[in-house]
């Protein structure tokens, strides 16, 4: 199977999206298709024997093939003469992380094209990368998360108690996140926080809370999980280590936290899924305090598709590819504009 | 100011699409621009002088000229020795209602291009599309809804009281909503919708209930309100009766509920258009039971646009043309992938 990776795109993630597609090299056992969608969002054709991370950042890929989207593909222009050509592949995976990829822009975009894809559909792409509305849906699922404060850019914001995590409502990778251990730092923590959003959320920060993240899919109706793992942690995972994750192919450790807490990380990880994410690989990260569960959030196209948390990644990515989600057939007939016409020829 | 209507799309409410966009002709006093998206999502431009709701059930609109998503806009194709011809227009109107337009799948693939247009932005189409989500959403911005349960294909439905609504989860004009009053029936209406969707939301049944209308959008900050309708009704509108909805041009009668309910329901507006509806004009429908204002549901491209509910639609359709919402800009620079490089290089 043919495996066409779209990746870059208009995201404050777009770098660690080259670096996550870089590293799929090393992990599917595919043919691969490099498509990259640069910062004016123009689609490029990037051989994947020649692609490195220079190529972007010296804007050298602007020497290969322009590609567009279409029905069903991506197609190059020909010339004058010279018929246009279509790009050869079986389905795509969608590696743009945060904005593009992951606000659900690119997967509505393969939709409207028709184009077969392994990522989670517009939706599920909505409700995990926006953490507000990730809460609500959370909370419709029975699963818990922290309690937490929403505001928009202009708001009085109230904190009852510090330390508190201060979020941008729609970034991932910390971006823009700040921990607030004061009122006097509550400010300047809403000043950088807007500089990327114009919402926010603010949560109780508990100092060493415990993490855990799973990965997973659904085949056939199945559930197909990874490990767990307790990820390795600073206060909080900045840019530069969340970075080097996206490049990460050595297998993760497992770590067993007891019959009951190993399955309610995984029931949460199943309400979440639910039907909502078919044809996705998330990731999940929770915390676990006092013995109970808490969904963090919900990494819809994880760093390098956190294949570092699975026996055999290639496997599963292939089951998927092979095992996508159908669309309902929406049948289009005119039955009230024929009836419309009817009593108007009366 | 010149408007792109787009219109169509893949959803059951195809036609209505289609009724609700000749409308706007008796609506706006711009110039037009159709473009109408077809059964197999080709985009083609239809003259809007010859523009008539036979046109598209003949199949007859296929002689007119095909037209392509660009950036920035619309183009069709030349032959051997023409340039492509862009499509002159400001701003689209999204007037796709249902799926496709109103599932954010197309205000997806207008951001994409980088597409000034009317509609609510993919966020805001999602949680008004799903009612599952819509009802997490209300619970979070702090609107009442109405109990409900929600239930996926193949799970054990249980209803303790009767009588009860039905609904798909995702389709707008009552397709597939069964009022339910026995068990008996139940099945029958779990068929019914299992038809359209994977997933259900179950409420009661409030015979002769209140409903109430308001249509609103905000500009430059402020909100702009129509008046608040008593749509007529019968047990519950059906596709028939809502279809004739759409082509509504006459003004609606304002109803007078007393400041106390009126600013209860302003309110509401306010608390679910918040930041996430910028750039639409939406109608909220709501219940009102013992004094309380409850959310129905959000029509994010309502039929016709609501304009029957306005004062003077044209005006504030233009002055919402004129101050859409702006993106952040977001930087992309590589100063990542230039410290790999650069370390690699020691």
């Amino acid at each position: 199977m043919k495996i066409a990776i779209v990746f870059g795109g208009v995201s404050f993630e777009h770098e660690i999206s080259i670096v996550s597609s870089i590293a799929m090299k090393d992990v599917l056992n595919n043919e691969l298709v490099y498509l990259f969608l640069d910062a004016s969002r123009d689609l490029y054709h990037i051989p994947s024997d020649t692609i490195n991370s220079k190529l972007f950042s010296t804007g050298n890929y602007k020497k290969f093939d322009k590609v567009y989207f279409q029905k069903n593909g991506f197609y190059k222009k020909g010339g004058l003469f010279s018929k246009d050509k279509d790009i050869d592949f079986d389905v795509v995976l969608n590696l743009s992380h945060g904005g593009d990829g992951e606000d659900g822009i690119l997967s509505s975009v393969l939709d409207f094209y028709d184009i077969p894809f392994i990522a989670p559909r517009t939706e599920a792409c909505v409700v995990s990368s926006n953490k507000f509305l990730t809460k609500g849906y959370a909370t419709s699922v029975k699963v818990n998360t922290l309690d937490y404060k929403y505001y928009t850019k202009g708001e009085i914001v109230c904190v009852d108690s510090f330390p508190v995590i201060l979020k941008p409502v729609k970034l991932g990778s910390s971006i823009g996140v700040s921990i607030v251990k004061t009122q006097e730092e509550l400010e300047y923590a809403l000043d950088v926080a807007y500089e990327f959003d114009n919402a926010v959320i603010i949560e109780p920060f508990i100092s060493g809370v415990k993490e855990y993240n799973l990965a997973g899919t659904k085949i056939d109706g199945k559930f197909r999980f990874s490990i767990i793992e307790e990820p390795q942690k600073a206060e909080f995972l900045d840019f530069d280590k969340k970075y080097l994750d996206f490049s990460r192919t050595s297998k993760a450790l497992e770590v067993d936290l007891g019959e009951k807490l190993n399955n309610e990380i995984k029931d949460s990880f199943k309400r979440i899924y639910n039907t909502l994410f078919e044809g996705s690989i998330i990731r999940c990260d929770f915390f676990v305090v006092d013995d109970k569960v808490y969904l963090n959030e919900i990494n819809s196209i994880p760093g390098s598709m956190a294949n570092y948390l699975f026996e055999d990644f290639s496997n599963l990515f292939n089951d998927l590819a092979s095992n996508l989600p159908s669309k309902k057939h929406i049948p289009i007939n005119y039955e009230y504009v024929n009836k419309i016409q009817a009593s108007k020829g009366k």
